[in-house]
């Protein structure tokens, strides 16, 4: 495929080549970036990705340039906005297992702000994604929560996502539309929830 | 005045001494961070500053520390969050006129923002400190803009503000109790609107 500007992307697999480095680690977040911007773009939504916190030491002022600085934990979580007049918050994260997903890779700061966003009236999720599954998934905080409260495992297995949280389905563009999926789960709520399970174990 | 841990905090001025070191210039974020502290832990709201975005170029991978990065220009606001249900987004700046406020201080993209999650059905506004005069004032983004169209001075004069904005009375904790503000204009908009331009020219 060419693009306008002559650069030959070459597909490689489920991402185009260009895009693969792993700066970060994220693809899924270059994704939800791109569908931001998408959204902002078409006054969808206004929702950004907040930046990362970092603990500046030193400074070189005359050239302004940070010579020593640290990164921190994130008080919050990555994701927020405003969507159909409704503020917005979501953690995203990857996964290269098949099978689960270990709860070590959400913080508790982060699950009990996601919960206090639910209690103020916010619309609260993760965005789990299976990268070698190439499935991504909303799984409401409540149900994550509820999967917490009733296992003592260190991980989500996929069977749980299959059932209990709702597959956000691939587009052209945006790529990773998730605020479609927002849509059917929280506005147009009993209608999908009966989609619930459909997915193979 | 004694605190429990006998640290003597000597009055100087509006602000007590050990707090009047300016790092990044700002005591008023500094009251609005303990404010959104307060409404946290008592279950008022959920509102928090972003970092500052910060892009890294260098790190030392062994000890994790960055070796080079640059500030950036933030692509929103620097508050947001929800509260009462609704998504809340601001800006907040001090000015040490006596008589105006420079529009320069705010980013257009900024202004932009703002206007934008206005249309989207949040509460978007800014906070304007008169370092000297101890006034701090909030200003929705309608009025702002309101002005802007309507003059080609390239700042609000203080005039401006006591007729079309809403003072931020001082309480003893949170010191800047903003929500308050909030709450009597965005949720008992009337009532609040007819006290506009009781403050002296």
């Amino acid at each position: 495929m060419k693009y306008p500007n002559n650069i030959k992307k070459i597909k490689n697999g489920k991402k185009n080549s260009i895009f693969s480095f792993k700066n970060k680690g994220d693809t899924l977040e270059y994704d939800l970036n791109l569908a931001n911007h998408y959204y902002n773009q078409h006054a969808i939504a206004n929702i950004h990705k907040k930046p990362t916190p970092i603990k500046v030491v030193e400074i070189d002022k005359n050239n302004k340039i940070i010579t020593k600085a640290f990164f921190q934990t994130p008080s919050t979580t990555d994701y927020n906005g405003i969507y159909k007049s409704k503020y917005i918050d979501f953690e995203a994260k990857e996964t290269m297992s098949n099978t689960s997903f270990a709860l070590k890779n959400i913080h508790n700061h982060q699950i009990k702000h996601l919960v206090n966003i639910k209690d103020h009236g916010g619309i609260a999720f993760l965005i789990i994604q299976f990268v070698n599954l190439d499935k991504t998934f909303l799984l409401k905080i409540e149900d994550f929560i509820e999967f917490k409260n009733n296992n003592k495992r260190k991980s989500i297995p996929l069977s749980f996502f299959n059932s209990n949280s709702y597959i956000i389905e691939y587009n052209f563009h945006p790529r990773i539309d998730y605020l479609k999926t927002v849509s059917k789960v929280y506005f147009e709520g009993s209608k999908y929830e009966k989609k619930k399970g459909k997915e193979e174990k």
